[in-house]
């Protein structure tokens, strides 16, 4: 019987190869084959792993938001204490936008899963929306920490407008639309629009 | 030899079939084959209208654009002289969102093609740009009519993120995110967050 700590490891080199597959050839590309031969391992052993297909979709888009949460709980830990609300929020979006290797190839293999869900072969369903839902309440969190003299609705209303808008961005940048420079241009004059300040109390 | 009337007719039975096959199973179950039977025709029938499938590919998305466009200009029609910038920016993005079956299935299409991009199997690459970038440019054009003293470099800003935004609920409306209503609300309070006012003048 495998230590814990190998069957760990074993079944994050299969999702990591199934992540592989995603960014190649979207979500149809995955079969136990295909992850097999990215992972370099049996088919057996997948299986032996991951029962059915569903299983190791699932564990995927786990491994990948994981991978996706821990990066940001690094960033936001890096922000320290005396953090504006302005660059708080400036750094979560930031960190969600495929500016890099790794941050474009995160944002393929969601938008897969998303799209996955729009067509009807949704995988992840219900679970797809827990971090468009994390990000509301983050960023509704700091517009509210940086306008407090403001309606609190307003703060949600306009935490649903920057989901939608960087869902938005980064959709488009996928897809070629725009550079990084602009799309950080962007990220700001959203910014400016919410009446967030760029320092406390300004 | 058919008549030029017949032709069309048939070019288009085609391209219909080819999205419902898209709305059903995505761009990937595009083949000959599904689209023929969808269209209750020979796959022979197909290829004499289509030599291969990119270029039925490319009338289909041809088809859907004009088909939006098309709903888009009586809308825009519909609107009248008199409309007010606002008025005229709401009507063009609630055209866009998915809020009913004819709406929802040209947005799934589009965004099967502007995925496919993405993935890097993508047809129509540089013609998916072609609409966002129109809409940019209709609601800069109606935001600088809105706020004539405002600097025009804002009014590209806002009309980009504008389009982002929109892309952004369209795309989390698919997936089954908000209703119709959270929707309006939304784009609704996006108008104001861009003060655009509700009147001319005011």
């Amino acid at each position: 019987m495998p230590r814990l700590a190998d069957h760990e490891q074993r079944r994050r080199q299969i999702t990591d190869a199934a992540r592989r597959v995603i960014v190649d050839g979207g979500l149809e590309a995955v079969t136990f084959q295909t992850v097999a031969a990215a992972a370099g391992i049996s088919v057996r052993l997948v299986q032996y792993y991951f029962g059915t297909k569903r299983e190791f979709l699932l564990a995927t888009h786990r491994s990948v938001m994981e991978a996706a949460g821990a990066r940001f709980a690094r960033r936001w830990a890096d922000l320290g204490a005396d953090v504006t609300p302005r660059e708080a929020v400036r750094a979560v979006l930031t960190e969600l936008l495929p500016l890099d290797q790794e941050r474009r190839e995160e944002a393929i293999v969601l938008g897969a899963f998303g799209w996955a869900n729009v067509t009807g072969r949704g995988i992840a369903a219900e679970e797809t929306f827990a971090a468009p839902r994390a990000l509301i309440t983050l960023v509704a969190d700091q517009l509210r920490r940086a306008r407090p003299a403001a309606a609190s609705g307003d703060a949600e209303l306009d935490a649903e407008l920057v989901a939608m808008a960087v869902g938005g961005l980064a959709q488009g940048m996928l897809q070629g639309y725009g550079t990084a420079q602009s799309a950080l241009a962007l990220v700001d004059h959203l910014l400016d629009r919410l009446a967030v300040p760029k320092n406390f109390g300004g």
